[in-house]
């Protein structure tokens, strides 16, 4: 059986919610929904974050015309404390809750047990939700927004946004396999550069998925990851180099695609688990969903810290998980078959 | 298929490691490894709880004379911010890591995830990982225990220890079903009161389950929660009267069962995710293999709330998972079968 989960799952909706920054970006007319303001109503950023899973959850049902009832449990989590985003912004939803902790992975860690429990038919339909929100997580891990403390080049802007999918047995996009990582620490403990600590996890979880699939790069349209940003991404293309995979022509981000590069202070790109969340339910998944790309590798990463553990000294282990979409078979057809 | 989860899976070894308090109670000799100090040979209470986590698990692939490749997956979690006791205590293993965060209800989500991704065929075998640490829980939820607070009646006392279960398809006991918690919310917003908070999500999971599987507490020899304590006890068993359901003579808790009761200042008796995880594997599962307990609902749960929404005003939600646990075949053959 090994590591890798062969999946027989698909997203059969998605749903997104953003803030102001996003919402100005190159994609920014993608999502479904966004506040300008970050606020989304509420009086604390943490409640704001709740509201906007809490509405990403509803968006998804409303999508898939879909009740309450007619959903077997929800696979949820984000960056806050004790996870009271999730925890908070869900509990209005009758529907069993899974929480989890996989920090800017949660969204694909979801995506990978909720295929998992569709494939096995222990659910018939699992809604997988995530969020971050760049004030709520700014003050956690780093200083308060208000203060204007100043960023370094490397340092990635944490997205306020909210990505919600339902999984079920069929849909719009399939969920071939899943591969989850193993936690990699390779002694980085600037927490102002997320992206060096997670790039040898991506490292780890894609040889073991090439290794594993009997693939190459060149089986896939697009390797996409969650949240490594320009200077993650480009140390993983050249750890990929240096182990005999040239990744690079089939290579993007979503957090460098979310803001624009230029003139808007977001450095090194995006990240924050709303980063690979919204991005994909409203970028990618349509794009599979029509045919425009067929076979996608997407791998979102987790930096496992926190500010207590870099305070006492520990470097950054983190984690990535990753799941192949596929284009519907009808609109696959022309693409080799690369698994089964 | 609904919201129970039918299950083939069974935990095949199960491994605990405790604190000094933990070793004086009443359960103190069945534990399999304790230090009387707490600290673990660390630095930090923070690193003393990874260090559990990684003893624990050692234990436990030594018990089942397993190697690190033959474990696909380890599921895990604990109650620090970012669940870093987890991510830092097992790191130092080469098996992929799916992080959760349940609070307190953390052991039996991760043996519902593990048994259904057994079941499902997606996993030969998984380990699942909890821990708390009184000294590291109480500096971030409420004040570090060095200060001497004087604690409420109410207050539960957190419990050091870590849990560790492997779950494959066969072994010495069973898991037949599974019904994972909706989170609840009923206004309690005393932080040490968390046995009221947690009590209506036991409701809420038992209802639901007594109707789905067509059971009632009768059909078991054992309800076990994992750590109402005292006062939510009290309180579940009034409500389950409510319902109809007299549940008192087959009713414990596994923070009852861990501290004697008089002049230990350990008031409404123990919590944390340590609580379930180390009776459960410790003191439970034995019973459950040799027989002496047949058909058990283990029902572990969770305070969601953070410190930062305590502070903010909002109520505490809470989550109760349940597993149902039986005796191997062999043993259990005068037991009416009461599933499938």
């Amino acid at each position: 059986m090994g590591r890798l989960m062969r999946l027989r799952a698909a997203i059969s909706a998605a749903a997104s919610v953003v803030g102001g920054e996003e919402h100005k970006g190159p994609l920014g007319g993608v999502f479904d929904m966004h506040d300008s303001s970050d606020r989304f109503g509420q009086t604390t950023w943490e409640r704001a974050e709740s509201e906007m899973q809490r509405r990403a959850l509803g968006l998804l049902l409303n999508k898939a015309k879909c009740r309450e009832e007619e959903v077997d449990a929800l696979l949820a989590g984000d960056l806050l404390n004790q996870c009271v985003a999730s925890a908070y912004g869900l509990m209005s939803y009758d529907i069993p809750y899974i929480g989890l902790y996989g920090a800017c992975s949660t969204s694909v860690e979801g995506m990978m047990l909720a295929a998992a429990l569709c494939t096995g038919g222990m659910s018939d339909r699992v809604a997988v939700v995530s969020s971050s929100h760049n004030c709520a997580a700014e003050r956690q891990y780093r200083a308060p927004v208000e203060y204007g403390s100043q960023r370094t080049p490397t340092a990635q802007w944490t997205v306020t946004g909210a990505g919600a999918f339902l999984v079920e047995r069929e849909g719009d996009v399939l969920i071939r396999s899943a591969m989850p990582g193993i936690v990699v620490e390779k002694g980085i403990s600037d927490a102002a550069n997320m992206g060096a600590a997670m790039a040898p996890a991506v490292l780890d979880t894609l040889l073991r998925y090439f290794e594993e699939s009997k693939t190459r790069p060149e089986d896939y349209d697009l390797i996409v990851t969650g949240d490594l940003g320009y200077e993650g991404g480009s140390i993983l293309c050249e750890l990929m180099m240096a182990e005999g995979y040239d990744i690079r022509s089939r290579y993007n981000d979503c957090g460098m695609m979310i803001y624009s590069r230029s003139g808007d202070d977001k450095h090194a790109g995006g990240s924050g688990c709303g980063c690979a969340a919204t991005v994909t339910a409203s970028y990618l998944l349509p794009k599979l969903a029509r045919g425009e790309l067929q076979s996608v590798l997407l791998i979102a990463t987790g930096a496992m810290m926190s500010p207590s553990s870099v305070m006492q000294g520990d470097a950054i282990p983190a984690v990535a998980h990753l799941v192949h979409l596929c284009a519907p078979c009808g609109k696959a057809n022309e693409h080799r078959e690369i698994e089964h």
